[in-house]
């Protein structure tokens, strides 16, 4: 059978489909609004450049297309299969897909995993159908996918009951794990004019997941940027590869990832039921894969407006053109909080400007050209021009509002200025009139309803820019050879000294500690050491020391140190009977510097990761911390320190001496080679790490590791 | 003559008028679109209740009125006198109208203080002319009044050149210091369908400011709430009363204030002259009584659109409907980010729900009826009634996209439940029927185009509704007698002696410290305090004494002193020859508590502030302070403390004791009351407070206090 030789001649896990040749329709029916009706009446009025075979015992005939009984009947080798038959049904007919060889099912179905236990049995048993085989499988219950480019609309969203011209294919990619949101954001940008390639639902993920919709989309030629609705990532790993290749290629991926709250999580967790995971971990995964977050749909949308004009920024100087003084002390009050700036303008710059802009205006960014520039045309192309050809703007905001009566005008300038500027221009339009505003927008030209959001919009644009202008790097996990760690605790806790043992392993700096057994051990250390000295307890079953009692500082003789040693102890063993007691810990007393923490742990989505953050008793009061996905490269230790609240503290504020950052950022790289060598270390924790002076390096006060459990 | 004994007749500053029976147009023109033009077309278009006399020499008729050749030649007492004459005739002008008691000018003329030296004196002039009199002055370089409930449009902003209907007078005020970017916030409202009864831009506020503009539109029974557009306040004390008058009448002020950042700031004073003040001053006016701070025209445009629907909201609890499982998570994130709380519902609730939300949907808050609801309206009228039945609800707020097919029978729903609903119920629609939309917001109800902006006009609405519940308060400055302070230093400065010695007749506890003037002194102090102790050299001229090497820490016995007493004595010297040393102050060293700053400063806008944020080193690198102005009302000092990031560690984290709050409070009102009563301290600064446990008190380890020069 031609089907199944298809099948077999190709790799067993086949890449995603975004657009086929031939298409089943499995519960195809004749009646337009149903499921199975809405993908024939949406092929058929998108074009769809391929063939269909509707698949109904009940038919002959759909829609002018011949109908079988089912797939096995079909001459043709199918790409892409659409199920739209009740659960009860799909399982036989998603093992006569495999069967038959299809490449891609999409399953519109419902009844699965989203509904419960019983429904995820039975998804369960779908992917055991197809895991297998060649067939991949997107949903179930999903919207679907679309692609516009070729009127391949495997979907049933409402977005495709638009008024037909409102939906127009364009050089983006959407991809959404929410159905019903996904519609509304897809349909907010279609009627702003935009127009998306690919319109994609993921449903419950049971095979294609969102990263991979990320990864095909880049993979595409004719897509430039994508955008997407996001609860909850499945292959953290995948996902990073998919959108640091599309950072290297200068296509942005803008996201809403939702589960930023812990109210927001739990909302998902019983929406989609995605892995939360961690937020900040998330947030770490974008900083370094250059993805862009946007709070909602209206972000999204601006910057889709924006950044498919294809126009890179170089910096974060921007020129503003105003026609209102209020506006420019607005605009310069968002690029601040936005971490632009308002360039200083070349005094060539102002020199040209005086020739053009009105007396009552303003030469000096914002520059404002008052009103009058609604009745001289000419004067708002020179003023664009003059601030385009300024070394020093990376970028140009022009701010108007209303102006009616002269829009066709303004938009004739704006279009000759945007078609030779080499730099990015937005236009932030108030109240202006609607028609004009949107074929601007249609011919490529960024025009936003509010300044604010304008500075927004081009503040992601910096973003993008910067991200895009680093190496390219891998995020593959690679291991060096390494004897693997243990422990004898049974929830897989390492003492103190264990952990400082392994951490020195890895260039850690250790203090002169001693491990004392005995009192006149404990003695004698101290007196090597030299007084003041600490005293801790030392045991893997006693993690939280301070709490116990177990911890004696700054001791400063003999006497203190015998007294402390019993007390420590006893009040050890108070705390948690039947301890199992490596000894106590004699260490130096360290002053000075700035205390930190820096941890790895493992994420559930994402893997290994690094920590750094505000230690001591600022730790949990400020939330300062900076993470980063394993592996790092080359700075980017340094760069987690600079993002700190507390930088200004290790960098030398109030005439202090800055800290060894250096030595800082090698304790990190540390723990991060740790992590990678070893998956058996769930967690590593220096707290604190005492960064001392410049070229005095950085001595963890406490350490803690914990193994992963069986 | 009548008009004079009119003008006679009244107190020396009157009120601003906000309508008139008697308008006199100074310039009048018959062309319609020249300045002198405009406003008699407005008042006929805008059918204007009282009289009009135009007035010009070269005109005997214009537009169907009689003209005048000058003011006096009018027989009826005048109310209101628009000037709209190049500002090189509007000399003469003024003098007349204040000769012929006009109340109110409103000048139009543009070339004041706005265009540099020469028009400042011009303006000057213009000031002095109206001075004595009691004839107020709006303007001069200004857009104008507007009275749409009247008709008195005594403006020329291009806002009514919009088409017929679109403006309609409502129950709302809008003030603005930009005449452009105000006409397009007051255009981009009206055509939303907001009604506005007043527009009104301030121009150079020569005379009558945004402050008693403000004050006038809340005494007017017809409006609900203030919005408006700020750079910069003139009279910060009567800002504080009108805005307190609206914060306790219920009528929420909503306002752009601008100059948020160094940047804007800079704008703003280049673009208005305004007085850009501390950012940090005003954040705190407005905290104080209850002044809705908006980013930008859209967070504006959506407050009014919430807020005149006059429905209070008692807490910040929140029932969703949403028909979009995704639209859902996203509220909760912008919920909890927002600070407001997903209601818990009552069990009862969850009950009733569960016989009207699909099976598929949910029926936990975010409560999700799916696209189900759309073919079932009797579905979404229930879930709303239940929802707003539940006693753990404040509001509600219902989500919905698209909807075109049902939007008449939602509409008709949201009317119904609208017209009984005592709690808040605010609409996210987004890509909906526009029309219906507008319709639904000219009735009233209150809906947004996107749910995280109804969640952020959630959130004001719920911060106004706190703030309204506040006692009222005045902010009247009342001092005690007190005898004034003084000091021999020329800058002005005390010593660290002297100020704690004007702190501690104020009640803010000492340290047994001990101001030595011999090496002997200093030893038999230390002695009496007992070791450790500190010396610090003590003179006015020198205020920054670790930077001088001034200061000697931890000194443990009598040789330590004896050396320390002569090197910081020299260093002091060597750093600031000529030194006028008072002694040597010998302190206890202090251990334990958390490090705080408090102090007290004349905000040149708003007066006597006190503020209080994290001391030692985080002082500058967190920024974190909170400022108050004054008088305090009871309390207010704790809501200070609260509002600090170093609030936890001060209410004991980490399991420390909690620190001596009420101390912390009492050294704030202390430095009020200071600051109340010595009008002529321009600064104190307590620089660290060391706040002990509960029950220590607080006590300052270093205190400044300079006094106003001459």
């Amino acid at each position: 059978m031609s089907a199944r030789n298809h099948s077999t001649s190709r790799s067993h896990k086949d890449a995603v489909l975004l657009d086929a040749r031939t298409v089943a329709v499995i519960g195809a029916s004749p009646d337009d609004n149903k499921i199975g009706g809405k993908p024939m009446r949406f092929l058929r009025e998108f074009n769809f450049r391929g063939q269909v075979f509707p698949v109904n015992p009940r038919y002959q005939e759909i829609g002018g297309y011949r109908c079988y009984p089912d797939v096995a009947s079909i001459e043709e080798p199918i790409d892409a299969a659409i199920v739209a038959v009740p659960y009860q049904h799909a399982q036989p007919i998603i093992e006569e897909c495999v069967r038959q060889g299809v490449r891609q099912i999409i399953m519109f179905s419902s009844g699965y995993a989203e509904t419960g236990a019983e429904g995820a049995m039975r998804q369960q048993m779908l992917l055991r159908t197809i895991g297998g085989s060649s067939t991949r499988l997107l949903g179930p219950n999903t919207l679907g996918l679309a692609n516009l480019e070729s009127g391949f609309i495997a979907n049933f969203s409402q977005a495709f009951e638009l008024p037909p011209g409102v939906l127009r294919s364009g050089r983006a990619g959407f991809v959404s794990q929410s159905g019903a949101f996904g519609t509304f954001i897809f349909t907010l940008c279609a009627e702003q004019g935009l127009g998306f390639k690919y319109f994609i639902v993921t449903g419950n993920e049971g095979d294609i997941t969102v990263s991979e919709l990320i990864d095909a989309m880049v993979d595409d030629g004719e897509v430039d940027l994508v955008a997407g609705y996001v609860e909850g990532v499945r292959d953290g790993r995948r996902f990073l590869a998919a959108c640091e290749k599309a950072r290297a290629a200068g296509k942005p991926v803008v996201l809403i990832k939702t589960g930023r709250t812990p109210g927001g999580s739990a909302a998902a967790m019983s929406h989609t039921a995605a892995i939360a995971g961690s937020d900040e971990v998330y947030e770490a995964v974008f900083r370094q894969t250059g993805v862009i977050r946007v709070d909602d749909e209206e972000e999204m949308l601006d910057l889709v407006t924006l950044m498919r004009s294809h126009k890179a920024m170089r910096g974060r100087r921007v020129g503003v053109l105003t026609m209102s003084g209020g506006a420019g002390v607005l605009i310069a009050d968002a690029l601040e909080s936005n971490g632009l700036e308002l360039a200083r303008l070349d005094p060539k710059t102002e020199e040209e400007l005086a020739k053009v802009v009105p007396e009552f205006g303003s030469r000096r960014n914002p520059v404002d050209l008052t009103g009058q520039f609604l009745a001289e045309p000419q004067m708002l192309r020179s003023s664009l021009d003059i601030l385009l050809r300024d070394p020093n703007t990376d970028a140009v905001l022009f701010f108007l509002g209303l102006g009616r009566r002269y829009g066709q005008q303004i938009a004739e300038t704006l279009r000759e200025i945007s078609a030779t500027a080499e730099k990015p221009v937005l236009v932030a339009w108030i109240a202006g009139p609607e028609q004009i505003i949107a074929q601007l927008r249609a011919d490529g030209i960024a025009v936003l309803p509010s300044p604010t959001r304008a500075v927004r919009a081009l503040s992601a644009l910096a973003y993008f820019g910067e991200a895009h202008a680093r190496q390219p790097r891998s995020f593959e996990l690679i291991a060096a050879q390494s004897e693997s760690i243990s422990t004898t605790d049974h929830a897989g806790r390492c003492s103190e000294a264990q952990s400082k043992a392994v951490l020195e392993r890895y260039g850690i700096k250790r203090l002169p500690e001693v491990l004392a057994r005995s009192e006149e051990e404990a003695v004698a250390s101290a007196r090597s050491i030299g007084y003041p000295v600490v005293l801790k307890v030392c045991a893997a079953d006693l993690p939280h020391k301070t709490e116990a009692g177990a911890v004696a500082l700054n001791l400063r003789d003999e006497a203190a140190v015998r007294s402390a040693y019993h007390r420590i102890l006893d009040n050890a063993r108070r705390h948690a009977p039947g301890l199992n007691v490596e000894g106590v810990l004699v260490s130096p007393v360290v002053d000075g510097g700035v205390e930190v923490i820096v941890g790895g742990r493992r994420d559930p989505v994402f893997g290994p990761v690094v920590m750094v953050g505000s230690g001591g008793i600022y730790t949990e009061v400020l939330r300062d911390a900076a993470i980063g996905v394993l592996p790092l490269v080359k700075g980017e230790a340094e760069e987690l320190i600079r993002s700190l609240r507390v930088y200004p503290l290790l960098a030398g504020a109030r005439g202090k001496p800055p800290a060894d950052i250096e030595a800082l950022a090698a304790t990190i790289e540390a723990v991060a080679k740790l992590m990678l060598d070893h998956p058996e270390v769930s967690e590593v924790e220096i707290n604190p790490l005492r960064v001392l002076e410049r070229g005095g390096g950085a001595v963890p006060l406490d350490a803690l590791m914990v193994l992963q459990t069986a």
